[in-house]
């Protein structure tokens, strides 16, 4: 633990949970400095050997979500093991007694019970609709109706995201919920068990952007393949083949565009052709097929460093196509020259580079990236800090299969 | 405002800001129960038209983003108009004196210059990239490498994402180190400025994901259409043609497919003619060919009530696929049935069917949705508390077109 300096420094999260959502979560308070301690089975959680693992089956998922946290493994299909469980997530101190999973509320997870050890206790359930039902991302994305409407407007094929967005954000909004309610209760002395369904963050995402309203007003959102809606945007290939997109979503941009690519002219016709301002964003995208083939034209006659050159005298916003090869070996912002990343140790895996918190707080409170634990790494270590149980007592519990 | 019983109650942040990440982040406090103020130049910032707009041309996109803020407009091309907005952000106040801008650290917005008005400032700065550079949600998820393993694996063709995921996240991520930044000065009175960049968001979450590690590990992800990655999950079409996402991720969830479908014999047969034990998820990811013919075989033969029937009945991890019209129309967990939900009165819309925040904080902390403002709705009121500008006063800056 290199806790000391971050600006969460502290704080303490007790975590039982897995995927990607919850352990995300917890992860964000332990990277900025807050002792995040994960309980898990003895034998690992239901996402120790998510893929990608490594050929001798450790996971890199795992790994990747538990970084800075502590973990503790305990057999909790036995009273005892529980008893420790909840004697971890009830431990006293102003700081401690915040309690995340994504696990039915239920057994030792039930806020009633662990309330009745510690009144101001903070809980997070996270759970997958918000009637307890299972949903996942997988399912979320679809219902949402997301996959409709992505990719080839030519094709009516849905599309699932590869990115697991809805998880993603929901982390985000774990972490949100928890400095809420610690506030709150720094306030008041209360705690409360706080309730987020993965479903309901989609929900909200797709009222919050619009889809809503413009699918109740008679105008749900269409295919639009790689372009940019409601401005212009899209990808275009340079003459030797590489692949770049570009955007001219405010004014700035646009005009940036028109430099580059010495198209103000011909640009300026078009929009007079059509009838249409194309200062306003809302008219490149009704002039986009005009646009994409004069910026199309010119990009056919350029190898992509000349693109790109053109690109960056002007400031224009754009990129380059790369795969995650590409990105790994190549891009020197997916390195250890980019602050947010070091290399770490990773236990069964090796030398890793593991990204930290983009936040970036004053300098003396970053903490820098670390290593996910080894199952069970902490379990001594945390029973005798918060539950009393000295090394003869764990001694006992060890060689009855309590702990690990 | 109906703010006084969030669990965010008091709290106080003034944005200058635009697009998704940073005016998303704002309005997780707000709806929270933060006091939000969100200062604007007089003719409305550069999101203040982004599509989806209604027939008159009001954003939906706008009204989504920032609802329940109070809205300043102020004519910051001038000196006295500057002067204004850095009063209203440097006001003080024990739960004020936090700022949020996404545009450049310069002019009023210069941290250097704030924090001589109000030494504990929080201000968090949101970047494009860490450089400062322009890089927005559509160049960054091209950078990263995700375009090119999203979509069907028969195509090289990159595909976009149509949800700004890496937006999402990050403004997500702008609410946590607002609270984690604002908990520090608590404690130490220290404020301080944050940055964040768009970029560096993307590239830690590549990097929590395992996406780095297994591509440093010689294995970069490939696609796999919309089969989930390392276990069973995918689409099938259903007799009458309705299409459903199907996931066996863990193993309680693949037994309850094998049960729905009764295919119990025929998986473990597959599984003994493949040498792999499918109650491992790698395994169902090696198998999952031979499993997707099974299953498929199965749902062709049957129409969706039915295999709806049965994968309830059995607890099923499952969707039907829907478009944004059906999800808006028909699912009546996209109506006010849902609590998340409210209808509101949005100025320049009419009723629209409003999201609060998803996490459900104790009764009593709940902030229904509230609308957006109307650009410059608060401006006198906001002045008067935080700047001492009585009405006569006011009445000479409008006049002379320094507010609105």
């Amino acid at each position: 633990m290199t806790a000391a300096q971050g600006v969460l420094s502290g704080l303490r999260l007790v975590e039982a949970a897995a995927f990607v959502a919850a352990p995300l979560g917890g992860m964000t308070l332990a990277q900025m400095g807050a002792d995040v301690i994960r309980i898990d089975p003895l034998e690992g959680g239901l996402d120790y050997r998510r893929w990608p693992v490594t050929e001798d089956n450790t996971s890199l998922f795992w790994c990747g979500l538990n970084k800075s946290k502590r973990s503790v493994a305990l057999n909790l299909a036995t009273e005892e093991g529980r008893e420790l469980a909840m004697a971890i997530a009830c431990a006293p101190g102003d700081d401690a007694g915040m309690f995340l999973t994504n696990f039915p509320a239920r057994g030792w997870l039930d806020h009633e019970k662990l309330k009745a050890r510690r009144p101001d206790l903070i809980q997070l359930t996270l759970q997958g609709d918000r009637h307890g039902g299972s949903a996942v991302d997988y399912t979320v994305n679809p219902r949402l109706g997301v996959p409709l409407f992505t990719g080839d407007p030519a094709s009516d094929e849905p599309v699932n995201h590869v990115l697991p967005a809805w998880d993603l954000i929901t982390g985000q909004m774990v972490a949100v919920g928890l400095l809420a309610a610690e506030r709150h209760r720094r306030r008041t002395g209360e705690g409360q068990h706080i309730k987020l369904s993965l479903q309901d963050v989609g929900l909200a995402v797709m009222g919050h952007l619009g889809f809503i309203a413009e699918a109740q007003l008679g105008n749900p959102r269409e295919r639009h393949g790689n372009e940019l809606f409601g401005a212009f945007g899209r990808d275009f290939v340079c003459r030797d083949g590489v692949r770049v997109m570009v955007v001219g979503l405010t004014g700035k941009q646009w005009r940036s565009i028109a430099q580059a690519t010495q198209l103000e002219v011909p640009l300026q016709q078009l929009g007079e052709r059509l009838g249409l301002d194309l200062s306003e964003e809302g008219n490149r995208f009704r002039a986009r097929a005009g646009i994409a083939q004069l910026v199309g034209e010119w990009m056919a006659r350029l190898d992509f460093k000349d693109v790109a050159t053109a690109f960056d005298r002007h400031g224009v916003c754009w990129t380059r196509y790369q795969s995650i090869a590409q990105l790994v070996n190549d891009d020197p912002e997916c390195s250890p020259a980019n602050p947010l990343f070091a290399k770490v140790d990773q236990p069964g895996v090796g030398e890793v580079l593991a990204p930290g918190i983009p936040l970036r707080f004053d300098a003396r409170m970053r903490v820098p990236p670390a290593a996910a634990p080894k199952l069970g790494e902490h379990t001594e270590q945390v029973l005798a800090q918060l539950a009393g149980i000295d090394a003869a007592q764990f001694g006992r519990l060890h060689d009855r299969g309590i702990v690990r």
